[in-house]
């Protein structure tokens, strides 16, 4: 009798050609049979966005030789709903996103197509992990980072996270990776400062940028001090978003 | 000496001329001065999508009579991001959200653009409450719900929420509401079940469609209990989404 190998989903926000995904899907094929949905498009800083009012579609890709691949047209998280309707003939052990070209950590969760597509995968009760390397070069360098995703994925795989659960993992932007940290989610927040220009036709239009801003500094046990002082940052992440802490003095206001 | 009247920012998902943004124009303008900064298109589901890549317009609207308003081309966490840093003269004492056509209780939170622009004033130290109604109808009757905005909104800028926290209200569908509930946000997801068709070019397509299946059905401490019984739903809710309680078990194995 042969054992079945782990069936892993991959996507990303990045797109299907981004050299973070293939990376992965190197990595993950040392490990399982391998399915990929990814977005046909740069689909960043998307957050939990779904396609509800357009069609979607999907089709074959071959740039993975021996994997079967697709491109999709909507979002990351489409992408995964997706793939796990239609697409997998038979449940993922597991769901890997990215690796995103950018890090993921601190607030910027709560905006990423990255861990969007994780999350979904998690909420339907897959085992799911986010990874992002702190680094949003397209010729990123992602060989320091493949053996800590192989052990993360491999260990994952062997002791399942309860239902509710997820990683966020990031990655240093170094050659000397000094281990993995358990952390939490830093708090932080970005201080936009929108450019204001003119349009050829007069008009004002704006473009996005801002700080970011680490409300956290003084802390060494937040995932952007572990990635800022050289380690691989890991995240349990839920999306069960209650503040119980709070109840008790809602209930009391209220 | 002249007391200054509270800032109340507003913004939602379902646009500018939705009906239940006006109900919440009505309502805060009895109790502060008022600027709304809304989509100038639909939005629903966007999650906490973030227009990086596109150049973003703003233009001022004048459906509401005596308040300013702007229309923004960009997503609800965009239309929030542009009212904090370029259209509000000071700070915002409160930033609400809604009132949302359709729940955005349970699992809904994550993909809501309603919440997530509640979320980015939030992430940016402003109080904030989104507000849904649980009747999709463009036609949905909101005057049953307007006692409990007012009291909502005027408790909270009373009585301030600690920073991380804002608050996702839920208000059943009917005139008989038996008053508030402060819930944990219930376990759910969509059991996907995408419906597959031809383009008239023969090329396949897909509408997302899907099952909501209650997760935790057995308790009364939900909000989706709660506007299931008649009461308006009170969830304190936050962004940083660690798992506290699975650290020790991920030191253990990783």
């Amino acid at each position: 009798m042969t054992e079945q190998r782990p069936l892993i989903l991959i996507s990303n926000d990045d797109g299907i050609t981004a050299p973070g995904l293939r990376v992965l899907v190197e990595e993950m094929s040392q490990i399982g049979e391998v399915i990929v949905v990814a977005p046909d498009k740069p689909q960043s800083a998307m957050g939990h966005a779904i396609t509800v009012s357009l069609p979607l579609r999907l089709k074959r890709n071959f740039i993975f030789e021996g994997v079967e691949a697709y491109e999709c047209s909507g979002t990351p998280a489409d992408c995964v709903k997706l793939a796990l309707d239609k697409v997998c003939k038979r449940r993922p052990d597991i769901m890997v996103s990215g690796i995103n070209h950018g890090p993921n950590y601190s607030i910027n969760v709560i905006y990423s197509g990255t861990m969007s597509a994780a999350v979904e995968a998690a909420v339907d009760g897959v085992q799911a992990i986010g990874f992002s390397l702190c680094d949003f070069s397209h010729e990123a360098n992602f060989e320091y980072s493949r053996p800590h995703i192989k052990h993360i994925v491999e260990t994952i795989l062997k002791n399942p996270l309860p239902y509710g659960t997820l990683l966020n993992v990031n990655m240093p932007k170094t050659d000397q990776i000094k281990g993995l940290r358990i952390c939490r989610q830093a708090g932080a927040k970005y201080a936009e400062n929108f450019d204001e220009r003119k349009d050829p036709s007069g008009n004002t239009y704006y473009w996005m940028t801002g700080k970011f801003i680490n409300l956290d500094a003084e802390d060494n046990d937040t995932d952007l001090w572990a990635v800022e002082n050289g380690f691989v940052s890991v995240v349990p992440t839920k999306f069960d978003l209650t503040s119980h802490g709070v109840m008790q003095h809602l209930k009391n206001i209220l």
